[in-house]
């Protein structure tokens, strides 16, 4: 069976079949989180999406370069100009060194990607880590004639570089209606129009995170990392740009901007947007007191949870939905998600302990013949830019197949052979690598131990000697003493 | 009770009071991996010990700022200043990008970092992504006249800086007994000498990690990216610098050097360095065949090890001998910390779960006075040097008497309440907090269901429908719902 990826590309508003610079090799890079806060929602999507077409790549045999930045300088207040660096404002208040922020949340949003069974990226950089190469990208885009300097800082001049390329292609804006929608810059900025962005801010006084430039010493603008580090690890030109709809404009229209002044090259060549996600239909923002971060999805920690949901539960609920769609949180949704997850993992644990072991004489050629069918559809719909709805409905599907040779063995062996093993190799390769499911012990062990030993001792008191010596038996297996004491019945772990 | 913390300070040789340069906060640098390879027993150690010490400065309510760098660039093989850079050499093997292999091992030894409970470290800077501080501190020991430029190189200038202060302080070696065993030079090195090391390396044509720099597109010298981190996020002058014994000539050394040359400031008060680990009395090394990664050690897969050893198990192994003494890795050994992790971890379960009602009206004032001097004790021995190796011994001292209140409960409530609560607070703390012991669950959770689903089947086969309802219930309380069918009795997940 040979069916083409197809996905939808921004930047050309269509569907079209994925075709790799490198037949072999694709390029990715994906927007990562601004490190001044937890990581909620939102981050889960973006990350858990692109963590699938990653994986999904993956399982198409392409080796695939994912570079995934962390933004740890430059992202001011309200994606602005002017004002405050996010992460320099959290280590005001915190009385902190601003590295110490970036890193404390770094590592937060590390752990949470690891509960959420996030692959990490083959490279992170850090803006930080790269203000040379951003300060060399700022020097070719002024020697290209698209940015000038004001009183030590550098802007990019849109209005000149819409003159070469049209600014607005990703978003489909135009220059007049961004023009006519801009406020008069009324004498009061360095910039030259208010379309015009920050390559290079010189430092305020109070401003801690500063370097040395040809300009000033001062900082890179937010948007010119994401530029400087895909070409360095990726080449000017590459692959895939992915991210959240909310960096389409300006981030990304910005990032291409940068590119065609400064190298003269597209970037990439696919850019994918994941839509957002609404909390009981409202946009999720901290002022509207509807923030939900992952830890307290977690926990249940939080006025509007009813519950707490487990990272594997809120993962099967972003994959519910196609990553295009938007998404509404409410706790039935959420519920239903915890359902469905556990249906599936209920289903691959049976499926890994089947033994198939010798084929029926009498095939059912129908019931084989739908397994096959289905085993078709999943690849349709991954395929058809990354429905992950529509596999998740057909993966339903085959659960109910493999529910009913649980129940009933005998409709096992009546199933061909292979078609027995597609099933298995699929259902699992699905669920396991590409949607990155995987099964979470949700009991707590201890209780198990303890349950036993009320059978130790209802046995003992009935003196059962036999079931008391083969629950200690059962536990000793596990590297668990049962302790018979004059205080009473423990348990400790064998020294 | 107040006794002040000493400890060994390599630049004088004493032991000497730890005072701080503010008296509330301590500022504290550790040498951290090069990533090139997997971890192994040797980052586990230094690691772990300069944990213990990060821990038992916060135990003692000061503010630490810890850095723990990673270094990813300039590090050549055989700690030499001509040849090939460890990364880059790596990704010439496995044919990738080198922030690909340093993105790798870093991952790798994060995880390993975690399964050993090693608190990450408040910064944790990368070299190549601090090339333009690097670049400027070169320029000021350019500037105050102990670098010299040849060839687009730059060269640290031993002998003049000799002149200033004296080279060797900390390992204690004086420059003539070094300038007389070291090589001639013969005329095919850049350098003026033979003691001269490396700031910045022009690049050579196959060299891919490389940056713009005043004398050359290049990369720092190895030595140099510790001086200007520690610097940048520490100050000039902060309180401790640490890591293995086998860094401290050249590496910190040079450390010293660069700091007094650049900013007339010797960078840290204390020196602390971390002996080494033999295994099986040799050193340990690729071409010995004896090198251990901890991903070895935690599978067991590894022809000299006789079993797999826990994370926690390696972490007590590491912190029952003193920092400053060699240790010896064997199975033996390992074996005995198993034994030794899980008596601790026994009795720490036991005092958690005890519950002190009331004191006897017979206070048993021996005991209870030999609990406060054993408590007493754990603050001496960790006071001292951080001796951890002490600090075990007198943990095991207090589970002697958290057994024997065990198992004779009456003993309990003879112990004053003041002295058990101390006893109960200090167990933990230094067991948890200062030393970082965490309960391993050794046991297999699914194993435990299934030893209860063979009562369950029992239970049935005789009729017992009382243990059958009650296996039932029990399992179902933790999310377990048994499947009664034809064809088996199985479990699921609850759906």
């Amino acid at each position: 069976m040979q069916i083409k990826l197809k996905l939808h590309n921004t930047l050309t508003g269509k569907k079209e079949i994925f075709e790799p610079l490198n037949p072999t090799h694709v390029g990715m890079y994906v927007c990562g989180p601004t490190v001044y806060g937890e990581a909620h929602l939102g981050h889960a999507r973006s990350a858990i999406v692109f963590d699938v077409i990653f994986r999904y790549l993956q399982f198409l045999d392409y080796k695939v370069r994912y570079v995934r930045n962390i933004t740890d300088v430059g992202h001011l207040e309200q994606d602005a100009d002017e004002g405050e660096d996010k992460i320099a404002k959290k280590a005001r208040l915190q009385q902190l060194e601003p590295m110490e922020v970036a890193q404390h949340y770094t590592d937060a949003y590390h752990r949470d990607m690891e509960l959420l069974n996030v692959k990490k990226p083959g490279i992170e950089p850090r803006a930080t880590g790269h203000i040379l190469e951003q300060i060399e990208l700022i020097e070719k885009i002024i020697n290209n004639g698209f940015a000038y300097e004001v009183n030590g800082s550098v802007y990019f001049d849109v209005e000149k570089y819409n003159e070469h390329k049209p600014y607005g292609l990703l978003s489909g804006r135009k220059i007049e209606d961004l023009q006519s929608g801009t406020r008069e810059l009324a004498g009061q900025s360095e910039k030259r129009s208010a379309l015009d962005f920050a390559l290079w801010k010189k430092a305020a006084p109070e401003h801690i995170m500063r370097w040395r430039s040809p300009w000033s010493v001062g900082f890179p603008g937010w948007h010119l990392e994401c530029s400087a580090m895909s070409a360095k690890y990726l080449g000017e030109q590459f692959d895939i740009h992915g991210g959240g709809m909310d960096l389409m404009f300006p981030h990304h229209e910005c990032e291409i901007a940068q590119c065609e002044a400064g190298n003269n090259a597209s970037p990439a060549r696919y850019w994918l947007h994941n839509n957002m996600i609404t909390i009981n239909g409202q946009k999720m923002g901290k002022s509207l007191g509807n923030f939900i971060t992952l830890q307290e999805l977690f926990s249940g920690n939080h006025q509007l949870l009813e519950q707490a949901y487990s990272p594997m539960t809120v993962r099967f609920f972003i994959l519910q939905a196609h990553y295009r769609s938007t998404l509404d949180f409410g706790n039935e949704a959420l519920q239903a998600a915890q359902k469905g997850y556990k249906k599936l993992i209920n289903a691959l644990r049976i499926l890994k302990e089947f033994n198939y072991e010798e084929q029926s004489e009498n095939i059912d050629e129908k019931n084989t013949q739908q397994i096959n069918q289905i085993c078709d559809n999943c690849f349709h719909a991954i395929n058809d830019d990354f429905n992950t709805a529509r596999l998740v409905a057909q993966l339903f599907n085959l659960v109910k197949k493999i529910n009913s040779i649980h129940v009933h063995q005998i409709a096992l062996h009546s199933i061909e052979n292979a078609t027995f093993n597609r099933m298995k190799e699929l259902f699992t390769r699905f669920t396991e690598d590409v949607l990155g499911l995987k099964e979470e012990e949700s009991f707590d062990g201890k209780a198990l131990i303890n349950a036993l030993l009320e059978f130790y001792k209802e046995a003992k008191a009935e003196k059962d000697y036999e079931t008391v010596d083969a629950v200690r038996a059962k536990l000793k297996q596990q590297g668990i003493v049962v302790k018979d004491m004059k205080t009473g019945i423990d348990w400790a772990y064998e020294e």
